[in-house]
């Protein structure tokens, strides 16, 4: 029995939202997740997962992971029906950064190598989006960096660049889960125009500011109005986590994606922020930890 | 009788909105209105203003640029009492382009000068911000560029870049008034949550791809949901107008500010998109004229 040559990649976590960038921002990080995949003509599957949360992923053919391979191996036409898969996690489960995105980008572009890359970089994105639902953490796990990504007429669209100053994000993860379809319950359908336009001139002044390099102006600028305000009753101590990160010098702080975890900007006094999160989130009797990451430049590679 | 030195102060008219960026963007454009002041010690106040609009300006002391020399002079706790103004004007009145930004933008910046620049720069956006009541227009006519400008926490801050390609947009200039109060009420305080992500989505692509040189990225990035859909029966012929200028190479088009000037953004085909711009709007009997402009990269100087 035949089988392809066995790929590794390796898949950055994200932040999605960043505050005012609700559905199109996001950031690729410094955690990853890696994934060894052999495909087989047989119709076998087995899963190995390490790491965060493999007590909870399922390891049959209910797993994201598969799924993806096994949809771009179909549409591909090739002839292989099973795989051997082995997932090493160190992207929290289900926190808020981008676990899915991670795993799916994953699935699709250790398959697409088997396949000699037979798919672009832009139609996995457009698979990725596809299965996700929206490009916002997909886009910065494909592609690292910062990330902006909307559909312009139709057409899936992403731009991705680094800023020239060492920003990092804290992550304050809370020892929680989130799901996602219940931070999205609590959001308002109908807003007012003016928490529209706070938002427009909040996202705009981002990304002018990471791009053109102004740390100043980044000041303030992680304000949100259109979701955060509706997600705080999901996340005890969400504005206490914040307002101690302030304190200590961030530039600003948001809910990671969905949430629960929180992050702060900074480029100063990571370690006393990250302290002071945790210690924040702990007068609201919620275990946490905190990580201090990079910004990710290079997106899911092979290695 | 003494008086202070004469200054001149050339100040360039501006695009605002930019289709997305609603109450956040504009953009500086190479027409330029001129303002000669002497201030006088006496209570005398002479105004002789040439160029566009002239004869429905006032020329008394209820002229905008006369009330801002004067708010900034009381401020300063400086002796005038009057002025000499000659105003020289090629940014059309009440079209659209900023007349209103840059008649404050150049009384205020012309009476600072005169007082030795007692204020700063950022204390002139301030003020000017305040009489206009939004920075929109106003950050462009400053400090040139393209500029995002925003309240964050409180303090108004702006970031003026330019992007390192030639953009041109091509405004076509419709033969009648369409006042700001009146593009205003037409639109809703009230809006779905969608078409808010719809334009932060653009927002940010705009900002990413005039930052990053991304001209690709542009094309579509320049749609609206916020505004203009409201503001299409103020303007005839608009979606046709829209239309034509897409066909013939655009990057994009708006409305310019409230109206009822509309602009192609591109980086071709400048007269035949003009041409055709202002085609369209004769099919729908509005005599309109077009111009090419380039970005202005200095906002307002002494000359």
């Amino acid at each position: 029995m035949s089988s392809s040559k066995c790929v590794k990649v390796k898949v950055p976590g994200t932040t999605a939202n960043c505050g005012p960038g609700f559905d199109v921002m996001g950031i690729a990080c410094s955690i990853y997740n890696e994934l060894e995949l052999t495909l087989l003509e047989e119709k076998k599957l087995t899963i190995e997962i390490y790491g965060d949360g493999a007590e909870n992923i399922p390891k049959d053919n209910r797993n994201m992971v598969w799924r993806c391979i096994e949809e771009l191996v179909k549409k591909s036409g090739a002839k292989y029906k099973g795989a051997h898969i082995k997932m090493t996690n160190n992207v929290p489960l289900s926190r808020g950064l981008g676990s899915s995105a991670t795993a799916i980008v994953a699935g699709l572009v250790a398959a697409n190598a088997c396949l000699d890359n037979k798919y672009s970089v832009q139609e996995i994105f457009e698979m990725a989006t596809a299965i996700e639902g929206h490009p916002d953490n997909v886009a910065p796990a494909l592609f690292g960096g910062i990330t902006v990504s909307a559909f312009l007429h139709g057409n899936l669209k992403h731009i991705s660049f680094l800023p020239d100053f060492p920003l990092k994000m804290v992550v304050a993860i809370p020892d929680f889960y989130l799901p996602t379809k219940k931070a999205r319950a609590v959001l308002k359908q109908q807003i007012p125009l003016k928490d529209a336009i706070f938002n427009i001139g909040h996202i705009a002044m981002i990304i002018g500011a990471l791009s053109q390099g102004k740390v100043d102006v980044l000041k303030g600028a992680f304000e949100d109005k259109l979701h955060q305000p509706y997600r705080a009753d999901l996340i005890p101590g969400m504005n206490d986590v914040f307002k101690v990160a302030d304190e200590n010098g961030a530039l600003g702080t948001t809910i990671s994606g969905a949430g629960p975890t929180l992050i702060a900007y900074t480029v100063e006094n990571y370690e006393a922020i990250g302290k002071a999160m945790v210690e924040a989130f702990a007068k609201h009797k919620i275990n946490a930890k905190y990580l201090v990451l990079d910004i990710d430049s290079e997106g899911a590679k092979i290695v």
